[in-house]
C-alpha cells in the first residue's frame, strides 16, 4: 500500500513535467515521438532507414536515444547526418519526463519539426512513463511472437501507431500478422499498423509518410497560433 | 535522491525475503533457475522442449511463470505435463521475493528437484530482483542482435548461464554467434553458454543435461546434510 502511494507520487511528478515538455513541443511545431519496443526489436535500424526520407520530407529530424549503457545506437544515427544527443539511464529501465526536460533545449536549438525519442528497450515500464510525446509507437518484431499483445497489453494500449518489424523473417516463424493484427486491434482498436523490414526496405516509405504528415500539419496549426 | 533510498529499502527487503526462499529452497533439494529474457525470446518454448528431458533425468520439475496478463504461457507448459504456477503481476515488470514466497509452498508440494521460474519478459529489472533462486538464465534470441549483452550488461553480469536461442534464424539475420559468446563473456567471463533451436532442437539436451546435472548435485548435497 506505501509502495503504491510512492508509485503514484513518482507517476504525478512525472506526468506535471511531461505536460510542460509537450507544451513547449507544441508551441514550437515539434512533432514527438516515443519509439517503445522490447530489446532488439530493431528502433535503431529502423530509424537509420527512415533517416534519408525524412530529411528528405521535413528538412530536418531529430532523435534522443536512451540507453542503460554506452552509446552504440547513437553512433549509427549519428552516422547518417542526422543530430542525435544520447541519454544513458544506468540502471533505470526506461527515460523519464525529466530525462526529456534535459534534452528539451536541445531538441528545441536543432530548430527540428519531428522528434523521435529511442527509448531503452522495455515493453512493460516505458507505458507509465509520459514523456510529453504526442504519440507512443511500438514496435513488434516478428521474431518475438503474434501473442504479444495479449501479454503487454499496457504498451499496445498506451500507443497510436505500432510497426511489425523484421517482416522478412515470417516465412522462418511461427508468426501470423493477421492474428498479431487481430491481436494488436482487440487491445487497441484505433491502433495504426505498418508493416516492415530494415533488410527489403518494405513499409519505410508508408511510415515516414505517416510520421512527416504528422509532423507538418502540427507545425502549420503552431504557425496559424503564432 | 529521496528515489534512491526508497529504492534501496525496497531492494533490501526483497533481499531478506530472496534469502528465506533460497534457504527453504536448498533445505529440500529443489534447485531453482530464474529464466529471464527480452519479450518473446523462447523461454516457454524451450521450457516445452525441456520437458520430456527434465522429466526423464528427474523424475519431477515444476514451473512458476510470470506473466503481466493471462495465462498463455502456463497453460502451453501444463500440457506437456509440469505442475506450473501462474502469477499475474498485473503492471509489475518482473518477479519479486515476495511472489516467489507465496509460491514457494506450493513448488515444495511438488516434491521437485528442479523449480523454473519464467520471469516477466524484460531485460532491465529483474536484474535486481533477486528471487531467492541458485543461478538466473538469460535467453536471448539471436533475432535480437549480437550486441545485447552490451548493452544490458547487468542481466548478464547476474547470470551463470546464457543461452542463445532461435540459431536457426542466423542465416537470415545479421548476428554472429561468435561476436555474441565475445560481447556475452567481456560483461561475464565465467558465463556458461549454450545455444538452442526450439524449431531444430539443436542445443536442447545439452542444456538440460547441465542443469539436470546442477539439480542432481544439490540433491545429493541436501540427502547428505539430512
Amino acid at each position: 500500500m506505501h509502495d503504491i502511494l510512492i508509485e503514484k507520487k513518482i507517476l504525478a511528478e512525472n506526468g506535471a513535467i511531461a505536460g510542460a515538455n509537450r507544451r513547449a513541443f507544441i508551441e514550437r511545431g515539434v512533432y514527438v515521438i516515443n519509439m517503445v519496443s522490447s530489446p532488439g526489436a530493431g528502433k535503431t535500424s529502423l530509424i537509420e532507414q527512415m533517416a534519408p526520407l525524412l530529411l528528405e520530407a521535413l528538412d530536418a529530424f531529430a532523435v534522443v536515444v536512451g540507453d542503460l549503457e554506452g552509446d552504440l545506437d547513437a553512433v549509427r544515427i549519428a552516422g547518417h547526418g542526422v543530430p542525435v544527443k544520447q541519454i544513458t539511464t544506468g540502471r533505470a529501465c526506461h527515460l523519464d519526463a525529466h530525462d526529456i526536460a534535459h534534452a528539451l533545449q536541445w531538441a528545441l536549438d536543432q530548430n527540428t519539426r519531428l522528434l523521435i525519442i529511442e527509448n531503452v528497450g522495455n515493453m512493460v515500464c516505458p507505458a507509465e512513463y509520459d514523456l510529453g510525446e504526442d504519440m507512443m509507437v511500438t514496435v513488434l518484431s516478428v521474431a518475438e511472437g503474434d501473442d504479444k499483445p495479449l501479454k503487454y497489453p499496457a504498451i499496445f494500449n498506451t500507443s497510436g501507431a505500432l510497426v511489425i518489424n523484421k517482416i522478412d523473417l515470417a516465412p522462418y516463424t511461427d508468426f501470423d500478422i493477421g492474428r498479431a493484427r487481430r491481436n494488436a486491434l482487440a487491445i487497441n482498436p484505433v491502433l495504426q499498423i505498418f508493416e516492415t523490414s530494415c533488410r527489403t526496405g518494405e513499409g519505410i516509405k508508408e511510415f515516414c509518410a505517416f510520421l512527416a504528415a504528422k509532423a507538418l500539419a502540427l507545425r502549420r496549426e503552431a504557425d496559424t497560433n503564432r
